[in-house]
């Protein structure tokens, strides 16, 4: 027989601005569901992409610069960030972080789209 | 036949922790699926959940508090939470805002769990 929890138990939370000691990009994953959809806080230490490396992800993704400053290039175009600033990346929107502060701290959403994205105009056009 | 957008564009916007005037609740959507994954900008403005009332979400809902003070009451524990506490609150996982201030702005993140929630412990225990 199932037997189902009636109170399932909530988790609290501090999200740091605090970048600490280490080198190179931490991800901390707050959120997260089997599907892949998940919340990040992301710690950039002034790490960009490597030259030539771009995202292509199957999720749509918010993301907002928490603290410090980056510039985000895409194909086509670049965006400056400044503290609470915030991206929505539709799903193989091709990106790379051209270049970001050592005190920058991201939030991500990844919102992986099994139907298809309202963002991603111009997709089973016929 | 099937033409596929090379290339999605991204969208941009600022997070502000500014109330505005106004009176009560607003809920702004910054990202959303058809599906229900959401993100929110919420600015309660002091305002409270109505005696008795309970959030039963299909949703898992992550929240952080990005200003202001806030209390939120579950079925056996009351959070209090300051700026950068954030919460993981499980679908059906009862809850209301017993408290907030009226300077008091929310970044809240919808997640459907089509599958069953890896917080959601007990369920479909036999």
């Amino acid at each position: 027989m199932v037997k189902l929890a009636r109170n399932p138990v909530p988790k609290r939370g501090k999200f740091s601005v605090r970048t600490a000691t280490g080198k190179g990009e931490t991800v901390e994953i707050l959120a997260g569901l089997p599907d892949g959809a998940r919340v990040e806080r992301i710690v950039s230490r002034g790490a960009a992409s490597p030259p030539g490396f771009w995202y292509d992800q199957e999720e749509d993704e918010w993301v907002m610069l928490v603290a410090g400053a980056a510039a985000v290039a895409f194909e086509d175009r670049r965006m400056r960030l400044r503290a609470g600033d915030w991206l929505l990346i539709p799903a193989h929107c091709r990106h790379r972080v051209a270049s970001v502060s050592e005190d920058a701290v991201w939030l991500a959403v990844f919102l992986p789209s099994r139907i298809r994205s309202p963002w991603s105009r111009g997709h089973g056009k016929s």
